[in-house]
């Protein structure tokens, strides 16, 4: 798949290098300069580019959308017309200060995206596990692999995002429609908190068991 | 200990009976008739007997409050004076269809319950796993335990709490204060919308790993 990369920041900068490992076409777009696009193009190895939102967006199977909730508008005015592109989005709806959710509880951000995007086919997706596990996951892969929990309310979009969710190592939890996200961005900062409050350090990872599979 | 059981539903019906196998002193109390809390007390084996809140609450080391929301109120003015009590609280602020929550985001039900028993210590738990899982957790204890997340501001209580869960078969994991339950109580959803609209049963469980012990 060719895969654009909106915000190639912490999650968007190791998502797109190992989408590009699993096999992906991948454009990485909207970091702090383009040195750092290309240097995280040149990284990646297989098939990877530095390039503009737009240019990420242009004949994209997918788009993962990683910026900071504050720049959603930006980088998607840039991006230019999206519809019926799958958006894959780990952004949070989180503050400037990155201490809380803006929304919760009867919205949430993944709802919140998908109507500004009307036309755009949304998956909330990859924002349940901290940056910091990815790679570790995406090498252990072939072991009991860790849970990622994803939703959305397009069937085929979805598809795409287990894909993506499998490439990297992680065992894809569908967890219903998208407004199921006023749970599962709550439950990314539970995550966080006992990421980088706990004593372990942040390379924490989660998985749902059926008890008879136990 | 001495346990006492507020609402000997699905839940504290259970949970009460675990904790009479796991070697505490418990008091079921506040079910739809007498006839059900005798019968519970009787097959919990160990030392577990029927009773009111009030009697539920008299020199209990700690309560499991484990009513419906709506029934919050009723319960606790039955218990009598909670002072200094340690709660732990599985009661999720469903609304009256068990459909979605009735608090949320930048409040919780267990911040709700703290402020409305300001004197008693507070732990929220028992409200992430579905009621289905618990016997199976219990009688496989010694393996791989699962995770089960719990919050709270006294650090004693708190204490209570993880032996409890730890007595049932989970490994505890501290999510840190109260106000934590903004996170864990939509994480409840979360699982139990995994678990009663998945395919593969209710029977369901989660674990936290970080990835250097998988």
């Amino acid at each position: 798949m060719r895969i654009g990369i909106l915000g190639s920041g912490l999650m968007g900068g190791k998502l797109g290098t190992l989408f590009a490992r699993a096999g992906h076409e991948v454009v990485f777009s909207y970091a702090r300069s383009r040195k750092k696009l290309e240097k995280l193009a040149r990284d990646a190895g297989g098939i990877a580019r530095a390039g503009t939102p737009a240019e990420a967006a242009r004949d994209a199977d997918a788009l993962l959308l990683a910026v900071h909730w504050s720049r959603v508008d930006d980088v998607v005015k840039q991006a230019g017309d999206l519809s019926n592109k799958v958006i894959v989005s780990c952004s949070l709806p989180m503050n400037d200060d990155d201490t809380e959710l803006v929304v919760g509880h009867r919205s949430s951000g993944a709802e919140k995206l998908a109507r500004k995007l009307r036309k755009a086919r949304i998956v909330s997706a990859f924002n349940t596990v901290p940056s910091e596990v990815l790679f570790g996951v995406f090498e252990a892969r072939g072991k009991t692999k860790p849970s990622l929990v994803f939703c959305g309310d397009d069937a085929g979009a979805k598809e795409v995002a287990a894909r993506l969710i499998r490439d990297v190592g992680f065992d894809p939890v569908d967890a219903g429609p998208l407004q199921t996200a006023r749970y599962t961005e709550p439950f990314a900062l539970l995550v966080a908190r006992l990421a980088y409050e706990g004593e372990d350090g942040p390379e924490l990872a989660y998985r749902f068991e059926h008890l008879s599979a136990t």
